[in-house]
């Protein structure tokens, strides 16, 4: 008996440079996984080492516009001054053939998309420690001092709406960050709103 | 940073003769695990094999209502003649130790537990179809025909109930059983509303 046949959707978040990549990269190492990445969009400029079509779509502001336009967006949002979104029609298809979907987006991002799939499954990845967070956003070489000081200011500001996920994840080593993502994914399968219609109809079937 | 450090009561229930003992024994031989086991009180007979102490307390009728009246049972419940119940000190003791405290008790017994702790996670074991369960309460050989039918009739009306549980766990395969519970442990644990708390103390000692 298959309680759950639809996949989920799995919303990796929290505080920048909080090591959401690097969890979600762990996480597809997982053997026999389900999961399909969703790539999110982008107007940033790619840093080194990012492929397009791998770490993001990277596209320029006029075709990212044109798209929020038509309604193509599960969510976006603009983030030091370069959009990031989250393309729709390739989610919903994948959740129907039952893969999980993980999404790995912005705070922002995030509550947005809590508002339009509440039943969307919402993990908060935060730091061993919050010195740990800043630290490691002041040695990231890519960016001026200018933006190194608006990311801290919003880590800041991000680290206080953890209450607003389902699960909290503490980020101590990345392989223990996946697997408890993981134990996540299969314990909202195994809750009872998700399954009961199905095991309900299973027991009807079999009185038939 | 450990975001949770009591443990949790962890309830596994579902109709008699879905397995919820064998699971329970499955669950005990995951590696390093936290667990630990509340053994019940009945005042029903030893089967063969079973141990004092181990499988249940076995007692007489006038022990386990003398404790009935002291208030000393989490739950219990009458069924087929007999009581079984979960004796209560000891649970406390261990989840403040940070152990998970697994109970394996009847449907009824369960649904007290809910009333008095509704903040234990609540699991429902069902078997892979009906038929299965059925099939296997009329093989078991230690009860009479009538006793026999009693049980089938209990089974009938327990699987109704699973819509009062967290979560619904299908016993397809033992070990497969005794993973998804041990997923849905750790699951619990990451939860927001169980970690917050523990989260935001953590950032406010850094400010200091």
């Amino acid at each position: 008996m298959k309680l759950n046949e639809r996949g989920l959707l799995v919303v990796i978040s929290g505080p920048s440079g909080v090591g959401k990549g690097t969890i979600r990269k762990a996480l597809f190492k997982i053997p026999d996984n389900n999961f399909c990445y969703s790539v999110s969009m982008t107007t940033r400029k790619p840093r080194q080492g990012e492929v397009d079509g791998v770490d993001y779509f990277f596209v320029s502001r006029e075709e990212f516009e044109e798209r929020i336009k038509n309604n193509g967006f599960l969510e976006y949002a603009e983030f030091v001054g370069e959009y990031y979104g989250t393309p729709m029609d390739y989610i919903e298809k994948q959740m129907d053939k039952g893969k999980e979907v993980i999404i790995e987006i912005e705070v922002q991002g995030a509550l947005q998309v809590r508002e339009r799939l509440p039943e969307a499954v919402f993990i908060f990845i935060v730091p061993p420690s919050k010195k740990s967070l800043l630290d490691r956003l002041k040695i990231r070489g890519t960016e001026e001092a200018s933006k190194i000081q608006e990311r801290i200011n919003k880590a800041e500001r991000e680290f206080g709406l953890a209450y607003k996920y389902d699960y909290i994840v503490v980020n101590d080593q990345v392989e223990n960050a996946a697997d408890r993502i993981y134990a996540i994914i299969r314990a909202e399968h195994a809750k009872t709103e998700r399954s009961i219609h199905k095991y309900y109809k299973l027991l009807e079937e079999e009185n038939d």
